[in-house]
């Protein structure tokens, strides 16, 4: 193990965070609120802290995938321990566990939240809880490689490490330049939506902590009914730009330089906007038929949801946990599927289940035409071996933390469907689940221990396993 | 596709049911009971179909993979089929829908029932019930090649296409004599089991009914509070022979042919017995926490139901739905890993989990030390590349109609725990779920529709998917 370059990778997102952490405290100082002061200590610690640790260089180049998962791992756990600091130090969330478990909600873009009620919290609070969706959704050593130039394999692994989903092609052969790409789609979408939302009439603050939201496809939201009480243009546009920062980041790309015919080619993209509309509908109609009433009343809201937990944003307009079984069997469904590889959406993804599905068909093929041979494609191209491989390995590792999950958090007094997607909504970064922790209510029920582990699982989640897996396995530190 | 072999396969399982069929007509008479003559007249109509379809020898020897999978999914449909007649013509379970789901589960060794109460059943439809799980536990077509020599390369299909599980080994080089030799083994021990029961002070009738049930790891009773009122004598009996009876019958094979060593070297065996051992003692330590007692009590009732749901039996001697979530959520986890393979269980199988785990732990260990070449064992022998994409391809299929089957069945009224646990139990050929679905309650609230989805499960389940998919599949029926 190269101890050295992780030391200066950790050192580097260190600083970074401590740039971070001082934005926050100019919305304090706007709002005259004193718990901006917590912000500016650990900031400027960090800065300290982060310049020392990268102050001296590394002589060891070797970087290996080994080197890439530690390191993303340990930066995202100690980019969520300095981020929780100023929750606890402030007493907002007095105790580490359940600020550690926000903050990783926050980065990891997944929304689960321990508090009950957020309108009372400083603003600069909520930024800070919001800003870190915005961070966490591209990633942060993303964000680092587009301003750095750390050289050498160390980048290919970082990227690969902390990007989500299967990789059918390759962007840019510069990585840097691929990165800055990247950032710089993000942010012009995240401008794009926040003017339409000041346009809506919402105030430059929640636009600018909705805007934030939606784009890392986080969830935490500013007011206690999340987007209930907003107007249906604003619901609309949320439900718009959920929806585009779910589609993988390639077909931006393909757009921006004019490969349109390359861009319509995407079959992930295609299967994400049909399962979408697929499932708006089928919720619309169920609602209609089940509860009565208006069927365009049901459609607006259920684009709403379904681009929400498909995209495993988490915002909520109305209290999916009330609507009929098939409906939220529906959303549950959704949960497991996720949002499009390359995006800042989390689950499975949509590619996933292509590859699975093509792999499915594939078999059934062979086995009543044994003489006949096909390979599978996506997109026009031949998917490689490895890619097929780790797909199903992906699936494997899935379902062993999924179980291994649901049983730790049952020593808690809640019913199995709460247990069941409590996992589904941390494990695949959604936000909300069922029953008790549905969208009106909180994780704040959990042990402790249920805690750490919904935590883990946050984590694993938006690293996509293997990161938090190897850091795990004893072999990764033996001599 | 070669129907005419088809054709002729067909008629022998036909031929056999129709002798099957007179068995409970010895019931009907010894306890009078007029119900009898629709079996009568059912069986004495399948000897005379069965012979006319098996009269013409087919001319045509092909027989591949596809007519194997083709053979044994029609033949397990039209085993259902007219093993539901006699509950039809009797009145006893007058809708069609119904009796196909009571036989289904019958033959399929599910043991989960549509009655209400069973104990007003005439003993001959009793005796059906329990004595299809004994033919379906091992499987019709084998029996039928323990007996008639097919020739050729469809024994190989068949036999391949019937027996569940991923295969490590090989049994013996001539099938027949493998078939024999299974049935031999299984015919002993369900005889056994009769005795000791016998021994117990139960009836005779009881004590075959019971045999049959644990043999084929079915769960139909014949009692309306399944083994509840049982002394503990005849409930222990019953645990060791469900645990017997989920054990690859290769390590009967080996210990009959004096191969001590390899019997125990298995490593499937080893950890289905660890599991069960560990769940056991986890059932029971959080019993006697929450409950508070004797902690033998509840180790004695413990043993009985993890064995009941991990053989994917499905008799109860208590109502586990009143269990602690943790508990529940034990008994969850055991539904999805199932017995071995090679034994009468069902559910995915403990060996498929063996790879899956050694797979994953390979994957890790290459991540960590990219140059090391590791291959995956089993019982000391390397696992061909084959087993395992096949035991992936598993996976795959299992999630895509596990999801599948939950969405279809949530249009019912029922919540997402009995829905999920309903699949489960059915899909797995386990019985009894959680809630609605409960040891206590049955599947009679369902929709016709709903029990058609679960019947494809049960079905699916037990011949391990890929004949019914085929069957399924238009590029089967093409010419």
């Amino acid at each position: 193990m190269n101890y050295s370059i992780i030391r200066t990778i950790l050192g580097h997102v260190i600083r970074f965070e401590g740039a971070f952490l001082l934005i926050p405290v100019i919305i304090a100082l706007i709002y005259g609120e004193s718990s901006g002061i917590y912000f500016a200590v650990c900031g400027a610690a960090c800065l300290v802290v982060g310049t020392l640790m990268t102050h001296k260089k590394s002589g060891n180049r070797s970087f290996f995938a080994k080197e890439g998962f530690v390191s993303v791992s340990l930066s995202w756990i100690v980019l969520s321990v300095i981020g929780a600091l100023p929750f606890v130090l402030s007493g907002v969330i007095p105790n580490p566990v359940d600020a550690m478990f926000e903050i990783v909600s926050g980065f990891t873009t997944t929304g689960a939240s321990i508090l009950p009620e957020v309108e009372s919290l400083p603003k600069c609070m909520l930024f800070w809880r919001s800003f870190s969706h915005w961070i966490g959704g591209m990633g942060v050593l993303v964000f680092i490689l587009a301003i750095l130039p750390l050289g050498g394999s160390s980048e290919v692994y970082l990227m690969s490490a902390e990007s989500p989903g299967p990789k059918f092609g390759k962007l840019l052969p510069k990585l840097q330049k691929s990165a800055m790409t990247l950032y710089g789609i993000y942010l012009t979408m995240t401008v794009i939506e926040m003017l339409l939302l000041l346009a809506g009439g919402m105030s430059l603050f929640d636009s600018i902590c909705t805007a934030f939201g939606t784009a890392g496809t986080g969830g935490f939201g500013v007011y206690n009914d999340s987007m209930g009480s907003f107007s249906p243009y604003l619901q609309n546009v949320v439900t718009i730009f959920m929806v585009l920062f779910g589609i993988n980041f390639n077909f931006y790309f393909f757009l921006l330089v004019k490969e349109v015919r390359e861009a319509f080619a995407m079959e992930e993209v295609r299967w994400y906007l049909i399962i979408f509309a697929a499932a708006t509908l089928m919720i619309a109609a169920n609602l209609t038929i089940v509860q009565g009433g208006s069927p365009f009343y049901y459609l607006h809201h259920s684009a709403f949801q379904v681009a929400s937990v498909m995209t495993t944003t988490g915002f909520a307009t109305v209290d999916f946990n009330l609507w009929p079984n098939f409906s939220r069997s529906i959303l549950v469904v959704l949960m497991f599927i996720g949002a499009c590889a390359g995006s800042t959406g989390g689950g499975m993804k949509v590619s996933r289940y292509i590859i699975y599905f093509k792999t499915l068909r594939k078999e059934l093929s062979t086995l009543i035409h044994p003489r006949s041979v096909k390979v599978i494609q996506c997109d026009g191209k031949a998917v490689d071996h490895d890619t097929i491989r780790s797909a199903n390995i992906y699936l494997i590792a899935y379902i062993f933390i999924y179980m291994l999950s649901v049983l730790l958090i049952s020593f808690d007094k809640f019913d199995l469907t709460t247990n069941f997607t409590a996992v589904a909504a941390t494990f695949n970064n959604i936000g909300p689940g069922l029953n008790v922790v549905g969208p009106t209510g909180n994780f704040a029920g959990f042990s402790m221990f249920s805690k750490i582990v919904l935590i883990f699982d946050m984590l694993a989640g938006r690293l996509e396993i293997f990161p938090m897996l190897i850091l795990l396995a004893p072999g990764t530190w033996k001599k």
